[in-house]
């Protein structure tokens, strides 16, 4: 199931797909109308863990729901989740040959690495990312799975870790190099408003038989850029969610970004930075396609 | 005006200090017996802006509380800000004696350091800090003065930055050198579950007259560590406000620490780690002495 966050009159809804029809079944005007058991934010809906996606499943599959669709070309997206409760957290170096295009072999990291971006920096898909032109010339881009913890746990081992995953989405982290490096710890350089656009929806953690053995491809104006896989990670979704959790609890609505393949922008000679106008699109398989344009 | 959070039959209240008498006001159960314009928690508090402070000065000057008053010494202090809305925003390296004693002088930032530590690290002044020593036997102590946010604001500058600061407060940093050190990136090892006890209140700004000229004193089992004044930092208040507000938006109840002077656990030769029983008592000019226990 794939589930979303879309504006309505200047209002945060929650929506799924109905894979049949293609239509976003709008859950918040449902809870409305004679469900009060169903969640009306995604935050809500994960916090409820998986009793929502059996409701929605059996609604969709029982009821007629005409009343409640949307047009899934006419919604205005949002990121999924709309108000992170802490920090998004992001692996950073979790593939070989980015690493190496950062730097060189010496930096693969031989234990995780893990930085935050703001909750201020999310944004949802199509929407337009800002520039930052008056504080950076090296805005770049990194294309991502990124994961969304369902149930609270801490020291959760690698051999439990899935079950801990509500679902996974595609985020964009938006990286200001000059920033990053003059400030040597990343979250500066990471967190500018809007650098983490993220969606377009969270697909349900049953729909993905295994996180760690998917495509990965970012174009810049159709131009294909990074284009990998998941199997390439240096520490798989099992590893990173055991590390974090070592003496650290993660809660439910949790954002964890694993980390992107080689071809930034930083990587090529001479580096290809994001101007105004270029158009970002980040497809990872099985969740589909997350665009965004520079203002 | 000092305004703290604290527990009573297992819930939140917001307290502030009744400065002539000792006592705390219980401001929750004000709000709930006929002064519904009052706040509940510390959030809402900050949420209020100044109003509030200003309603419980008169309130304090004209009426009779004594109905609505705690013991200071029997409370169960909890983090000032339960819940932070988002990771607590630490800087790295702002007095130049800590960044040499954690390397040379090379260390000494040109460009501030920030890193963050995640909101389930946040507990309150008394509470018993966990020893993690399954996982790390290097746990170190960090006394800091930390500002709160009052004031959405973005791209601000020094001039005007000492505006948005709604109090002061103070928060210790405990970091696991160990697990610091082998992720690189900080956020891992500063972290763990309880490692940012922070209180015992928050100063509101109108008392403090100058932050950047404050003394700082920590003590392990009543033997000084750190002793040293927020005059030495290499980035002061303002520089930090406004360096971390250039394109990213700051908000009410922001939480932004400001380093650690020399003198911590690891600066020492052998080093003097905490160890279970530590009595860690960190002392901030005007603002007071926030203690915790390792369990």
């Amino acid at each position: 199931m794939k589930l979303l966050s879309f504006a309505k009159d200047n209002k945060e809804q929650l929506g799924v797909l109905n894979e049949n029809t293609g239509d976003i079944v709008n859950v918040t005007k449902l809870a409305l109308a004679g469900h009060p058991s169903l969640p009306s934010t995604m935050l809500e809906a994960i916090d409820t863990g998986n009793s929502f996606i059996e409701e929605m499943k059996k609604l969709i599959e029982k009821e007629d729901l005409t009343a409640f669709y949307e047009n899934i070309d006419l919604i205005e997206w949002l990121s999924p989740i709309t108000k992170p409760r802490k920090n998004i957290m992001c692996v950073g170096k979790n593939y070989r040959d980015h690493a190496i295009e950062m730097g060189s072999e010496a930096d693969i990291p031989k234990d995780l690495i893990v930085f935050t971006k703001a909750p201020t920096t999310v944004k949802g898909h199509l929407s337009e990312v800002e520039s930052h032109s008056e504080i950076t010339n090296q805005l770049d881009y990194e294309g991502e799975l990124a994961l969304i913890i369902g149930k609270k746990g801490k020291n959760i081992s690698k051999e439990e870790a899935l079950d801990y995953v509500f679902g996974y989405t595609i985020i964009n982290d938006i990286t200001a190099r000059d920033i990053q490096k003059r400030h040597k710890q990343y979250f500066i350089g990471k967190s500018l408003d809007g650098s983490c656009p993220m969606g377009p929806w969270i697909v349900h953690h049953s729909a993905i038989e295994d996180p760690n053995h998917l495509d990965v491809v970012t174009m810049v104006n159709d131009e294909i850029r990074q284009n990998s896989n998941t199997q390439y990670f240096i520490f798989p979704i099992e590893e990173i969610i055991s590390v974090l959790s070592k003496g650290m609890t993660l809660e439910p609505g949790d954002i964890i970004a694993t980390g992107t393949p080689a071809g930034v922008g930083n990587g090529f000679n001479p580096p290809k930075f994001l101007v105004s106008g270029d158009r970002i699109d980040i497809t990872v398989e099985g969740i589909g396609t997350l665009t965004n344009v520079v203002k």
